[in-house]
Parts: structure tokens; C-alpha cells; sequence
């Protein structure tokens, strides 16, 4: 890992300051009940475009802009394309945004609310960075990765710095794991401080690509399939350069959820803690419920990672529980 | 106003740093294209105990607990209590807390669960003060009353300063008011630091007792009424010392919102901002939605209050709408 150090993570910070918001780590009374230690909650659905995201995509963009850079284009299943939509228009900079098919409306429709242009290709995330290369190459934008960057990493591990600080004691934590930049930045930085922090990655069972990489010992494809935590889809690069390592070396466990288990963590941070959250962010939850996590004695910190589901789907959710 | 300063507002900010939470000031993409202006949502319901009150009682209890007090009663429909209750478990004061009987139950159920004593006494807030009171004369608690008192005031206030820090071109502010706790030390504080901000306080209809007592240029009582706002009943005291008085200084307008409109900026705030809140949390939004508030050129600012509605009452709202 000698291409990141924690001062990195503290140039992110600094970097990010004013346009991210420094999120709550809210103390979970009916899930500290459950698991038999405090547990709490760190907050970034509550960011501005309500995902952690933002993080990582304005310490990149921030990045290119002191070098000059000012029109980029990125490939993402939604939170990342908002976020960088977002940073664009904060740091004003041109941006193009590239989906695949799969990406739910009201993810589209946010990104093009937020003045980006929107490209629909193909039916995976891997499709769809695809044509945002072609793009970078034809049109002269600079590709901001969704996860395999280490000013994305950088950005995304302010969250290991932020909890931390607040609770030095932290015994676990879990993070939702996909392409495994926010889970890499995240363990990066807390077991920087904290080495002997256990660090979970939670995943959906269908589609886990992570996961299945780390079985194989190297990235592999994985199917794209429908799932409650639609943010967490997508491959992590044949090519990938930092995150497969970096989860690699410090994921301590890793969990898979079924769909019935992500759903009873939308619903129980509902009920229990009058939270509106994504299938994404819910496997923390679903994880701790179904006491698939192995708690070390202390607190556990569950980063919940995203807001943006879709209205309608939450409401069905609620009312089937 | 010589009985406060800004002074006041920053020891109490010193004092409850750590045990409350600097909230979040989102912006809202949905409610700035309605108002025409940017609206940005000061969410008080993500404090631990799921509202502003925390911010109070924690300064009132931390000035107690300075001068040696360690035994604390009050009255509350369920956030003071709520928030006293849990202020006191922080700094290990002993707590008894009274409530009438029109306080829901998942109001009450919270109070038991943080260690309090819970009393049940009379249909109002005022006859529940009224045995809080005796119970303070007979068995030696301090009573810490939920919104008169200047302890309780800067406490809020810290709000206006957060605020104001974080968006110093806050042309106007729409606080719930119900005692006037929560509204004359937000404004106070907002006022303080730029004089020039527009306060408007937002109410239920049915019930207003500061409405009330503003028009009639003195405290009087009002009766208690169901509402979805039920944070926001209960009379002002006869003897209102501060809050009265603030008010009537400080508010610049006041809006009154029927039980249609609050219900309008619950399914909103679920829907739009994927925000779980309370009836007196929605009054702002219910104003704005209305175009009941008279905007200033310039940034508005939502006090979200709280998030402790009843779950069943708030499914049945955004399945109803």
C-alpha cells in the first residue's frame, strides 16, 4: 500500500471541506439492543447528493482542476454520477455522465437535474465505461473512475477518518462492498489509526464481484443481475489497480445478504430509526439482524452508505414488512 | 432583550459539544425549485434522541450539574422529556419525567427505555407541569421546564449560531413554534449576527398558543387539540417569563398551517428528500409548499424540528397521499 499514506486522506479533507458535509454517527439504540454492543451509524445518505460519493468525486475532480483540468466524463449506476455532477457544478467544470440501461430513473433523472449530460449505454456498468473512454478519447474529457482512483479512494476514506475521531474506540466496522473503493478507503485510514479495527465488507449474494475476485485470487466477471442493492452491481475492473489489492489486504470478513435480508434492513432502519435508505446502504444492517457479522467487544460503526432509492420501491417495501 | 446574550449561546455551545450533534444543513433541489429561491433543511431530527430538545435540556442540565444539582424532574409531550431524559443519563443526574395523556406512546416507550421515571398525569401539558412541579416541591428535583427558561433558550439558539456560521447570507429562517424555545433562540441568535433576517414562526392551526397569546398581547390558554403536530401543543404558561416576550420581539411573521397541509410536508419530505419527520417538523415545508411565507431575496433555512412520529401514523400518511 505505498501508493496512499493517511496524509492523503487528510489533503482530501482538506480539499473536500465546504463541499461535503460532515456526516452524523448516530448511536442505534434498537440495533445496539440487538447485538449486544453500542452500535452506531455513520451517516452519508445524508450528503448533499445522498450518497458518500461525493466524497471521493470532488477530491478527484478537485485534483484535476489544480492541474487545469476542466471537462471530465465518468461511467456509474447512478450515486456516482450525481456526485460527480455535483462537484462539476460546484468547482464549475463541463461533465458527461455515461449509464448503462439497468440504472433506475429517478438516478437519471437526478443526474440530469444537476446539469450533467447523460448518456445511456449498454447493460452493465462495464458497458457503460466503456463508451465513457470513447468519449475521453474523442472528445478530449478526462475519465474520473467510480472507484479504482486513489484520489477517489482518498476522498472516500475521510469517512475512516471522521468516525475515528469521533469514536477512537471502535472495535468493527462494516461496509458496504462493491467495486471496494469506499470499503478500501474506509479501512485504509481507520486501520491507519486503529490497526487492529475489524473491518467487514457486505455484499448482496447475486453479483458480487468483489467477492468472487478475492475467491478466485484475482478480478474476475461477474453477471449483472437485478438486486435490492442496485449500487453495490457492476465488475471491479479486469484491469484493476488499487482496490482489489487494498481489499485484499484489509477485508478481516466478508458477508453475503440475500434479498429478503436487504429488505429487512430498509425496513428496520425505517421503523427503528425513521431513516429512508437504500438497499446499498441496508447490509450493514441486514448483517448485524441476521448476526451473520462476528462483533469484537466494543462499538461497531455501520456506514450507510446511500439515501437514493427508489420512492416507490421503499413504500412497497414498508408496506409488505 | 438584556436578560440573553450572544455570549450566553456560545458557553452553551461549548457545554453540549459532544453530547449533541452539529446537524446537517441540507440543501433541498426540490423545495428551491418551488420557492424560486435556495432552501436549505437544518435537520434537528437527526440529533440522538430525534429532535432540537437535546440541545436545550443538555445546557440546562450541564448548568445544574455545575452547581451541584443532581436530581432533575420535568414535564414534556415527549421530546423534552425525551431529550432530559437522555442528557441526564450522559452526565448521571437522577430523572423523573411527567407527561400527560395525550402524549402518543412510542413518545412515552422512549423515555422509559433512556432509564426515567415516567409519571402520566392530566390531559395537557400545563396539568402535567403542574405535577412535575409538585413533585419537585416534595421530593427535592429541579425542575427543568421545557421552553422558558434561558438555559433552555441558548440552548436552542446554538442552531441559529450553527446556521448562520454555515450560510451567513441566510436572508430568512422558518422556525416551528410552539412555546417559543426553539423560535426565540434561533432567532435571537440569527438576529444577533445578521439583524436584517427574516423570522417566520410556523404553527398548526388548531391550538396555537403563542399565535393566541400574541394577538392578545398577553399569555392565555388555549385548548389541546389532536393534531399531526402534536409536538407543538400545550399552552405558553400564564407566567411566561422569556419566551413571550422574544417571540413578540423577534418574529417578523407568523403562519398557521391546517392538518391537510401539515400531511402535505410529511409525504414531501419522504418523498423528496427521503427525510422520516415529525408533524411540527413539516410546518415549514407545509408553509412553503403553500407559498404561505413571504420570501426575502436570498437563502431560506427550514428548522427541521424532529422525527418522533408515531411509524404506523406516518405510513398510513404517504399511503394515503
Amino acid at each position: 500500500m505505498p501508493a496512499l499514506s493517511l496524509a492523503d486522506v487528510y489533503r482530501a479533507r482538506r480539499r473536500i471541506e465546504g463541499c461535503v458535509t460532515h456526516t452524523p454517527l448516530l448511536a442505534s439504540a434498537s440495533l445496539s439492543r440487538i447485538a449486544g454492543t453500542d452500535v452506531h451509524l455513520k451517516l452519508e445518505s445524508m450528503q448533499p447528493t445522498g450518497s458518500f460519493k461525493l466524497r471521493g468525486a470532488t477530491n478527484a475532480l478537485a485534483d484535476l482542476a489544480e492541474r487545469g483540468i476542466m471537462k471530465v466524463v465518468t461511467a456509474s449506476t447512478g450515486n456516482h454520477g450525481r456526485a460527480v455532477a455535483y462537484a462539476a457544478r460546484t468547482l464549475g467544470m463541463e461533465v458527461a455522465v455515461c449509464m448503462s440501461a439497468l440504472v433506475p430513473a429517478n438516478k437519471v433523472d437526478a443526474v440530469k437535474a444537476l446539469g450533467a449530460r447523460v448518456v445511456i449505454a449498454g447493460k452493465s456498468q462495464d458497458e457503460a465505461q466503456v463508451e465513457a473512454l470513447r468519449l475521453a478519447g474523442e472528445e478530449g474529457f478526462a475519465f474520473v473512475p467510480p472507484f479504482d482512483n486513489l484520489n477517489v479512494i482518498a476522498g472516500q476514506a475521510t469517512i475512516g477518518l471522521e468516525i475515528m475521531e469521533a469514536l477512537p474506540h471502535t472495535a468493527s466496522i462494516v461496509v458496504p462492498l462493491s467495486g471496494g473503493g469506499l470499503f478500501s478507503g474506509v479501512a485504509f485510514a481507520a486501520k491507519r489509526i486503529r490497526p487492529d479495527v475489524a473491518m467487514t465488507g457486505a455484499s448482496m449474494e447475486r453479483g458480487a464481484a468483489m467477492h468472487a475476485s478475492l475467491a478466485a485470487r484475482r478480478p474476475v466477471l461477474v453477471d449483472e443481475v437485478e438486486t435490492l442493492a442496485d449500487s453495490l452491481g457492476g465488475g471491479i475492473g479486469l484491469d484493476n489497480e488499487h482496490t482489489f489489492a487494498l481489499t485484499q489486504e484489509l477485508a478481516d470478513s466478508i458477508v453475503l445478504l440475500d434479498e429478503a435480508s436487504i429488505a429487512r434492513g430498509i425496513v428496520h432502519a425505517y421503523r427503528e430509526e425513521r431513516l429512508v435508505i437504500e438497499g446499498a446502504a441496508a447490509v450493514g444492517i441486514a448483517a448485524l439482524l441476521d448476526a451473520r457479522v462476528e462483533l469484537k467487544s466494543g462499538p461497531v460503526v455501520l456506514v450507510i452508505s446511500g439515501a437514493n432509492i427508489d420512492i416507490g420501491l421503499h413504500r412497497r417495501l414498508i408496506q409488505e414488512a
